[in-house]
């Protein structure tokens, strides 16, 4: 291979460079920009807006294209798709924040894999998720891309994704990408891309844990870099954390890709390089091996770098040998391309449908109810629907789904809103509807119609909470007026937690009408909700959840579905009570700030039920725990109430005589069941003494000897039932000997 | 020694357990408790309350006590002292951050020379001031305790501090405690004791800088270690802390203390311990040498430690000889006791009186003046005083002066209130007063009388902040109602950072009246007073000015001073805006949160006068500058207005082609300018290179190569002039080798 094919390889292409205004394919551009051959090809679909079929051609072209080439080796199509392929015609799921109030991997093991099956109809063989983010401020806007706020669950999260994903091996699935590496969940003042600050034993403790479980459990092939910088260093150009830790430490042998732009960000942002040649040797001596979207600092700039002497080609070979293993493992040199006629069969099937149906349903998370839910069809005479989320399917997205994270394309979804499904089954009762607002608008002009059809109504059901998308607060619009404008997805971080715009005003006129109210949020992160918390008769968290998000949001308000949702991340109270993840160390758990609750106002792991669960005594095999050994531990959980519903067990544990501060408690099992009325069954968690393992002083993993405590709560503010164990000596633990996630067992009583 | 003897050297006993309830001796407790001797004794005269005569007295015999043991060994009879000997009868100077804006550490070393002769008067040999801890979030309660936000100016004053308490030498002076160590103006949520966040290189650049300083340049003789963990090791109890960054990196030499309880709390807060006795001994081992205030864990644990072979006998004979070695050198061994009659003459003496009101007029920062100040006397017909700081002299306090640090004793002060001040120059103008409301209730009572007062005025003056004392949300009252309750000092810390209580509705009722409304914030923490800027015709920051503190805020409404304080640390939006201290990295300094001006509300360094000044063109002697040189640079200051002021000229560095992400500036020089109108000054610093040096990846402090920018601002955000510069060489710079401060010269032009 020249120098030239051997940089190509590490690059990527922007769909934009290969289209025309018709999205039809440019081939002389291609054959020119493809000369050298080319590493990935940048969401040719999605970023193209093409349909599946149009998708699949002209990635089969491109793939010709380099056919055609000296070498002859295709590239690697990858594509967003963190709810679903983030193009047109795809199928949307919850967002990421809603899957993981499911705390059901093997579901999310199920979304996506009906991912994949859409992505591979139109060639694509790498996808950039999931996000492995462990979010630590609410500001923050990406919060909604993540699995919440613990490294357990986002682990467990995380690997139903990938398995999903990646399918039964290199060769049959869609490379899943970890991101963003590390530590991005923790940036400055919930800042996208802001410093980060941490001491080496959070770092893998919280932020490391879902890689290291991901990549050693589920073989995940591909890891993304961070924007940000930890201590100054930015991890674009991090050695110590892309080679030594990721790959030392945990084990990772894949291709690191850039984020997107974050080589150029080595100058542009972090001022650490002053030119793009600087910045692509020094992201690639890190260990990014694929720059992309474009290709602006490797390419011809490593050429000249290797040849200047100021790479050495080894470096240079060691990331292409990773790329081309990669495309060979994949199947991709042997088979590039797809049958572009079938492409469309696959999306939209009625299995996905049903299924993002069903995630929906099962990531809502009641907050709040005083028995006015669910509503009983058989004596309601008259609905008012409410709220500017309440018949937009847009609305119902997460960003990088297509419709958000495009705001101004305008896209229109098959979406069902609430609106469409509460009209839909409103037979014996009368709907009616105003908007009353805009997510983020300053207008209170609809609050008299909407405060008349309350008025007028038995009971009010407000769809309230934020747009998301990308940051359009640079744009040139007006950020009073535009309902496009957002407060929540990348770049869209917020100082306040509040309810945007005038929706918190909406709320108190429509309660003011004294008219039973009911709240349903839909937002990707958790609001300080507090007044609704005190006024509303019920609260509904319903995160983004997708295309059937209307559907499922409507079988919990009318009791067809029993919600089952579990907070992934602790609800504050206000913006200045930040942070308030539960596993705090005992000084930050238990200090409080004057002239406030200082308790979140709902704690991690909360959620109610139309149904009543109640748990039994804790009890282990044995109360001692060899250090290389395991424990059994088993309550009995009963439905006690009147109705069939599903529960979250959560087991944590407690280090009570540790040699450091430790978090009060850190989630080590849990297990969602579902029980008929009245029925009972015994969960068992299998947790092996590694997982109550920490880090030394010299940050060996160690199991450590003595007293611990292991609890079984409804949530982490909740706990009934816990036991005591001992753990009889100390013993470091091997990097490859580690169990990450306890076992379970469910048995009928 | 025998170990008893020598144990007992490393602990403290209570004022009140060797005084009786009239304060007088208990001797009979004393000679018990002191059998074996005793390291120090805790604030006999502060929290006994005593009189300086009665505290001398005291002390005096307590030291006899010592002198009729077997060794006679005396104590070291340490007090507090941060804005003042924390005791009846002492001058109180402004509180910390009010002395930091003055930009004057050759004042504070005045202030703290004389806080030292009133305290030498009673026997005080240590005491446990200065605060170092640089404050990186607003919602901490010692905010006020800080020197503020940057380490530059946090290191220079703390080194004036030192200087003027510690005098000519060991057996001088006081010795100075450097406190807290390390890193506790970092605390997570800004609670204090919680958890800190921070890598390695942040710790050594932003929160030991001034350690480092204030041991290198001046000797401190102690250092007090903090509260938090940081990434789960306590500070109290980690070797690395104490002694290997402390003694290695900084060179100490000194003796340890422990904060307050802060060994018990390894075990009763962090849960690192199992015992008293294992908390003693890791918090020896780690390295502090005494606990304070009390023998919890030292004492008789220490004996039974090193006769279980739990603590090698050598450790502690080292911290034993640390402490007799500074009884030695302190003279305390020598002469332990002081003339109890003559203690009460160096109280209070007209020359600190002066001291006071002078350093309260400096500390003075304007924030906005419509030209409405300074008040013309001459047409000026009425004055509205308003607001709950107008007229009580502990609400001018710090914490830890003595009258705000016990509220409950309600400390009658000999302060001079603001409206005392007004009503005694009020000739030819009438005042009225209306206190409105009180700092923290929720009463409005007022209101409506303040309104009058305010209406039938020419100028309504509203002083308006924060109480200032010790957390007193445990206690029985109700926070709504009762006035001392407090929003800022230890432990006070929010979630907001508005004026407390109804304070902000006040303000909105006064400038209801349309007559003109001047705010006066008093308070140790700087309020997000976003309306005042809007609507007040001036602003004025008068921190906690201590006991003439209303004599400074006249002097400077009427014009008899004009205020030339700025800034130590940014002033935010709002809490949700949190950090904004201005030495970000690039990444978070140009990023911003969406539906918000992302800017601060004043910038560090920011400051008004009634006068105007300019700068010339900032030049420099050399534009190369060798790693182990320095460089000259020199800028014209002019006072362009028609009255004589003060300025303070600020120099930042900035690092244009780093090797890591880099502050966008950071302060590396200052000087305080007093110019008659018209006048000039051409002041130069003397920059070393070694103040341009940062870490690199493997933490040696290198001096880098590469280009520089210096510049002159008017603060953080208004720089006007700047100059390149580039370092020929890269050096590592040995730890004895490096320049804290720049010099300054200045010349009348």
């Amino acid at each position: 291979m020249t120098l030239a094919e051997k940089a190509a390889q590490l690059g990527s292409v922007n769909a934009d460079l290969l289209l025309d205004e018709d999205g039809e394919l440019d081939r002389e551009a291609a054959e020119e920009l493809l000369a050298d051959g080319m590493g990935h090809l940048t969401r040719i679909g999605g970023e193209g807006g093409l349909s599946p079929t149009e998708a699949a051609r002209v990635t089969n072209e491109l793939q010709e294209v380099l056919g055609e080439t000296r070498l002859g080796v295709p590239a690697i199509p990858h594509e967003e798709c963190l709810s679903g392929y983030m193009g047109p015609e795809a199928t949307t799921f919850p967002q990421s924040i809603g899957m993981a109030s499911t705390w059901s991997p093997d579901l999310l093991a199920e979304v996506t894999a009906t991912i994949r099956s859409e992505m591979q109809a139109i060639g694509t063989v790498h996808a950039l998720s999931p996000v492995l983010d462990v979010a630590r401020d609410l500001r923050w806007g990406r919060t909604e891309e993540t699995f919440g706020e613990d490294p357990y669950l986002v682990a467990a999260m995380a690997c139903g994704y990938v398995s999903g994903l990646q399918g039964d091996g290199l060769a049959d699935g869609i490379s899943a990408t970890l991101k963003h590496f590390v530590g991005h969940g923790a940036t400055e003042g919930g800042k996208n891309r802001a410093s980060v600050h941490l001491g080496e034993r959070e770092l893998r403790e919280t932020h490391l844990f879902p890689y290291e479980a991901a990549i050693r459990t589920q073989g995940a092939e591909s890891v993304m870099n961070a924007y940000h910088d930890i201590d100054g260093l930015p991890c674009a150009s991090s050695e110590r954390l892309l080679t030594d830790v990721l790959r030392g430490e945990c084990g990772f042998d894949g291709t690191v890709v850039s984020d997107y732009y974050s080589v150029d960000f080595l100058r542009e942002e972090h001022g650490v390089t002053d030119s793009d040649r600087e910045s692509g040797v020094a992201a690639l001596e890190a260990g990014i091996d694929v720059e992309l979207p474009a290709t602006d600092c490797y390419g011809e700039h490593l050429v000249t770098a290797v040849e200047a002497g100021e790479l050495a080609e080894s470096t240079l070979d060691t990331a292409v040998r990773r790329v081309l293993r990669t495309k060979f493992e994949k199947g991709v040199v042997d088979d590039p391309t797809v049958d572009a006629e079938a492409a469309a069969d696959a999306f939209h099937t009625d299995a996905a449908t049903d299924l993002t149906t069903r995630a929906a349903r099962e990531s809502m998370v009641l907050l709040k109810n005083d028995d006015r839910l669910p509503l009983d069809e058989s004596t309601l005479g008259s609905v008012a629907v409410v709220g500017p989320k309440a018949d937009d399917g847009a609305e119902l997205m997460g960003d990088y789904a297509y419709a958000a994270h495009y705001p101004e394309k305008e896209v229109a979804t098959t979406a069902t809103t609430p609106l469409d499904a509460i009209e839909a089954r409103a037979e014996g009762f009368e709907v009616t509807y105003e908007t009353g607002c805009t997510t983020t608008g300053s207008s209170t002009d609809g609050f008299d119609a909407a405060a008349e059809a309350a008025t007028a109504a038995d009971v009010t059901l407000a769809f309230v909470g934020a747009r998301s998308a990308v940051d359009l607060s640079e744009h040139d619009v007006d950020p009073s007026e535009n309902p496009h404008l957002t407060t929540s997805g990348e770049g869209a971080d917020v100082t306040d937690l509040g309810l945007p715009g005038v929706q918190q005003d909406l709320l108190e006129r429509l309660h003011g009408t004294e008219t039973p109210l009911v709240v349903v949020v839909v937002s990707g992160k958790p609001h300080a909700v507090t007044w609704a918390d005190d006024h509303a008769a019920a609260v509904l968290q319903a995160w983004l959840p997708g295309e059937e998000g209307g559907t499922a949001i409507a079988d919990v308000l009318f009791g067809d579905h029993n919600p089952g949702g579990h907070l992934p991340i602790s609800v504050a109270r206000s913006v200045g009570q930040l942070p308030v993840y539960y596993s705090r160390r005992p000084n930050s758990a238990t200090k409080e700030h004057v002239y406030t609750d200082s308790t979140p106002l709902y704690p991690f792991g909360y959620g109610l039920s139309y149904t009543e669960f109640e748990y039994g005594d804790l009890t282990l095999d044995d109360d001692s725990l060899d250090p290389a050994g395991s424990v059994s531990a088993t309550v009995e959980v009963t439905n006690t109430g009147d109705r069939a519903g599903s529960d979250v067990v959560q087991l944590y544990a407690r280090a009570e005589s540790p040699d450091q501060a430790r978090p009060v408690q850190e989630l080590v099992g849990f297990e969602r069941v579902s029980l008929d009325a009245g029925d009972s069954v015994a969960v068992t968690f299998e947790v092996d003494a590694t997982q109550l393992a920490y880090h030394d002083r010299e940050m060996n993993l160690t199991v450590h000897e003595g007293p611990y405590e292991l609890r079984i709560g409804h949530s982490a503010a909740d706990v009934t039932t816990t036991a005591s164990l001992a753990v009889t000596d100390s013993k470091v633990v091997p990097r490859t000997g580690r169990t990450y996630f306890a076992g379970t067992t469910v048995d009928s009583s």
